[in-house]
């Protein structure tokens, strides 16, 4: 039995990215590695849609967040946390670990901010230097409207900081066009590389918070960062082999062209919750993204069990619900190194994972909706305009 | 041409290492990267000689020494940083980004810190709360006396920190034994791994530090990373395809036995000397380390010249000084995955662009001396008892 990789991070990773890796170690002050890392942060700015630099950090996706606090919030400052799921709950952690002043702005797990709140704590708190968000919740499986935030945002002396670890590479997502003055990501995402690497844009806007802001900061400071930057490397050894197989993977990517790629994830995600809602299911993400679904579990089937049939009878691994979803929701991913057959493959391994739990359905169902999206036909035997 | 890496980090790596990245990705909270990383916990404690449990940082080894700042000492609290070279002085500089007082021993550069004088320190300075210092000292080459030095931290109320990131599995080094409370390690050393991951084994009396600091810290929390290897895991997401590396570097390096792998490093250390000592070089480190030699340029021959010969013309890439060594001498690492040849390589490749650069030498002498000494053969025709 083949495993396959359905979690939100990791990711499944093509096979010509993982081997890569395995190249004999070139050194990080030679031109060869600055060579690479020229042309990696070209393709960064490319998949970020930005000009701002790209700073990269050998750290999880957490690393940079908390890089971004330390670097932008002096204690005492005030900060907007956007919080619908677990990752939000981050932003406002990292925030109150850094003696920041958490205005939070609570969303029900599931659902996305809606943007007219973010402009009404911004009018009721001017004084907020920074309001962060996610680009996809990954813990809910929603899509935040950053397009609109970053509208709202640009008005105000606030800057814009999106954690956009589980959407980049998946969502559209334009950084500079819609305002977007700090973008998190992360490796192990879209991206289709293991988890190791973080990513930070920075705007200029963003960068004057930076000039003003005292925190204890070493390896995370963005001015050695931008230092390193300038001379095509980076402050501290990075890893090598991860920097070696971005390159691989963002030319992957530049291929494909990002709109494509962005393309291909809705498609996904379109016929996977076509099967999850032809099996009587709900998706928890409203609205939901392109790289993930959420799937409420119905009455009955225990998250544990499901989980352990999927993994143990057919090899596909998910994850469950974090924090408060506990047990009430499986997170099937579709982003990075995903195609139609995928989808069919977790829509056919979920109801015949459900099937064996004794939940009711008819085999096949959620296939024949996954493969009517994919062909683009409503009723049998009709094919769509 | 082959092109050998003979850098003080990164350094070689053997194949089925490298080629053990290349895995297909597994997911971190499953049991089977939990079961990879228990195993890696055991031997890393081995090649630490501790039984003090070992936290496994995304990051350079950089971010581990900001961690044990970070996780140790207020600000105003006292702490004496060894500054006897880059590393040393990056002790300094991060305790000072952290507000810390730091009083400082400053060593010739090349030499190892007199234990007395630590003494002396400690005496008169009796509220520093921790010692901080290098077991080799990348930037020189020069060996410390950890041992000794242990010996006398550990009767005062001060913790050692040992930043063994370029010692560590090169050395004799016993952690526990030598009062060591806590160790900084990297992969990109003698481990035998591409840069990525760091690593911080911590004593009882260092934690009760560790209890009484407020600094800000989220990433790099001691208390998030206990309370996930308790569970056998790493608070967030590590660089997993790194870890299943790690695995098998470590084994690699039981199944020969630390104790054979550091008399392996003895022996080519030595006859590294001798060949750079035989073309009437000498080596700065005082006393010298088994990971690298550090060699003093002679007059006319600029470290520029001599690193692009020895990369251009024998595909052999060394590490030139840093800082007020720049241009003063060349480092020649051996360490890691190295043996008897690899030293008669870069002692070959030393002699033969010297002699391009104009440097009088007879050619072979060093190579000739580096055999002797490989094979105790002190005078022609006389084997050694």
């Amino acid at each position: 039995m083949k495993t396959r990789l359905f979690t939100p991070g990791p990711t499944q990773i093509p096979e010509q990215i993982r081997l890569s890796q395995a190249q004999s170690i070139i050194h990080h002050r030679s031109e060869a590695f600055s060579k690479i890392f020229v042309e990696v942060n070209e393709l960064l700015q490319y998949v970020f849609q930005t000009d701002n630099g790209v700073f990269t950090f050998s750290s999880s996706g957490t690393g940079a967040m908390e890089a971004v606090i330390a670097n932008t919030l002096n204690p005492g400052d005030e900060v907007l946390a956007v919080r619908g799921g677990k990752f939000g709950e981050r932003w406002a952690e990292i925030g109150e670990a850094y003696g920041a002043t958490v205005h939070t702005l609570d969303v029900e797990w599931g659902c996305a901010p809606p943007p007219a709140k973010i402009e009404e704590m911004l009018r009721r708190y001017p004084d907020i230097k920074a309001v962060c968000t996610q680009l996809v919740e990954t813990s809910t499986g929603a899509l935040y409207d950053i397009k609109e935030i970053g509208r709202i945002v640009a008005g105000t002396p606030a800057v814009l900081v999106v954690d956009a670890i589980s959407g980049l590479g998946g969502e559209h997502f334009l950084a500079d066009k819609w305002g977007v003055d700090i973008v998190v990501a992360g490796s192990q995402k879209a991206l289709m590389l293991p988890p190791g690497l973080s990513f930070v844009s920075i705007s200029q806007k963003a960068w004057r918070l930076v000039e003003q802001v005292n925190n204890p900061r070493y390896y995370w400071s963005f001015a050695k960062a931008k230092a390193a930057l300038d001379k095509d490397q980076t402050p501290f050894t990075p890893a090598i082999a991860l920097v070696v197989a971005l390159r691989e993977s963002l030319l992957t990517i530049r291929q494909e062209s990002i709109e494509k790629v962005i393309q291909r994830h809705q498609v996904c995600a379109s016929a996977m919750r076509s099967g999850v809602q032809a099996l009587g299911l709900c998706v928890l993400g409203d609205p939901p993204a392109n790289t993930l679904t959420a799937i409420e579990l119905p009455q009955g089937v225990s998250e544990k069990q499901l989980s352990a049939v999927l993994r143990d009878d057919f090899g596909v691994l998910v994850a469950g619900g974090q924090a408060r979803l506990a047990g009430k929701i499986v997170r099937m991913a579709h982003m990075g190194w995903v195609d139609a057959l995928d989808v069919v493959s977790s829509i056919s391994a979920l109801e015949m994972s459900l099937h064996r739990l004794g939940y009711d359905l008819q085999l096949g169902a959620g296939v024949q909706a996954v493969e009517k999206m994919l062909l683009g036909v409503n009723h049998p035997g009709t094919r769509q305009a």
